[in-house]
């Protein structure tokens, strides 16, 4: 099964402060940037979350799907258009991306 | 313990049929074409599931692997073919690719 | 240096004609689905085609970059919005893709 | 829950011998080969343990990490010297690399 | 232009040199192994050289792409034949493999 | 032929400044970070400069294979210690690696 977003979200919270508490200040800069990235810019964060969804999915990671996912929901992003950007991926990155896709859309169905 | 064929095709069948019904239509063109491509041609099916499977394997997706396993052994492929066929991948991809043989060697003991 | 988009544009075209010559049929749809999954949907087309680059990116591709710098611009990107999207491409695909940054760069110049 | 060392440990060995029960002789070479390389060289083993672990985190592989912490841990590296490495790795292979940074640091605590 | 296979060959003559003369024993031995894994077995070396051609396309190497078509070709696989293997290689790697498709059927065009 | 090490070097600078220029403050950030983690720490800079060294090679990129290079000769390294890097590199990475291998011992050449 496919865990829930709210497990998922609990064990990336715990899992990203033991990394935190380990780290050197190289890292906690890396996580520190790679919150603002995605912060309206003169693109919209929607548009960004769709643009690391997209990225996570050629790269086949299920975990930065899911928190793009949650992300892309929560700016608004319709399950319409995370469809088409899904496609992109799959175009880009080939069928090796699809059990990939499959976890994006029951994901996508748990969070809804 | 590795997941059971029967057990993977089901849960492979059921994500699938999740992502056609949420699918774009760019999205459903691109499955029917992954099923085709597979289909004898000049070279016969047998030798594309050999593709598909070492492709899958430099590439590290299990359950890529796990559906080429499925149809090399569906289109007469032997053990010992296979077990080639993982040489060539462990060789161009390297010891990353070592999980994934030791998946893929579990996976075909539960399908014979 | 970098080549110009001209050249480009007619190197790409010559080998793309190579490989529908001598294609068999998969290769000739994905080309077409290819050519389709860009056009304005859900998402507009500007959009897509900065989904396409930042998978281009993350994968590391200079052709792929090239062509959806082209694609971006003539939808109406910005530089700054390519530039936001190249930052997240960095942030997601690390380092590794900053000769690919530098590419990107120089090429939409190149186009400007 | 991370798996503990022992469990992983045990796993690895079962998978390894299932591997080369059905191996061709070119994977028996390779394995030979994957133990020898990190022996004792003009590196010593700690920096080769500390290569195969950051080579393992861009690309990306949770049972590679595992064994390379473990093999770093018996060479002697501490916990600083091992987050130092996974630092480089970050910077090297971005956002898509930090699940594997949890893992790599629970798996870490439990080897602790 | 696309270099011509006999350019190709001695540049990578060289290079395969070059490494060799200042090798650690553990590369010397991979080279003999990444020879060996190619020769008949209960694959035909045809059909090895294929495998090697697809997993060299999907993850996106030229020079292994080259390599790998000149010793097909030798084997007496048919244009046909490569262009079927390259099929599966677009469609398990998806757009990402063109402009090295677009190189692999103008490298075969060289060799004809 | 191998570009040298001085014109790859300006190549790279002017490449860099033209990405600044136009880069928005995450790029910049990345940049100063990505600077800042191959400093001395507990591990030595020689250390992290082949640790740079190996993550590039089984990322095959050569820009980032001859940057790291040019820091772990500078950083002290021999080229017996380079070649022992390389080799972990190779057998992590397999055979895809290989033409990033020709490349890295012919740059290496360059800048004795």
């Amino acid at each position: 099964m496919t865990e829930n977003p709210h497990d998922f979200e609990s064990r990336r919270a715990r899992g990203n402060e033991r990394v935190l508490e380990n780290a050197p200040l190289a890292i906690k800069r890396f996580f520190a940037l790679d919150h603002d990235v995605y912060e309206d810019g003169v693109l919209p964060k929607k548009t960004k979350d769709l643009l690391g969804l997209t990225a996570s999915t050629v790269l086949r990671c299920n975990d930065c799907i899911a928190h793009h996912l949650e992300e892309a929901t929560a700016s608004g992003a319709t399950r319409e258009e995370i469809a088409e950007a899904l496609g992109i991926a799959l175009l880009v990155g080939g069928s090796i991306t699809i059990p990939y896709l499959r976890f994006a859309f029951e994901f996508l169905e748990e969070l809804a």
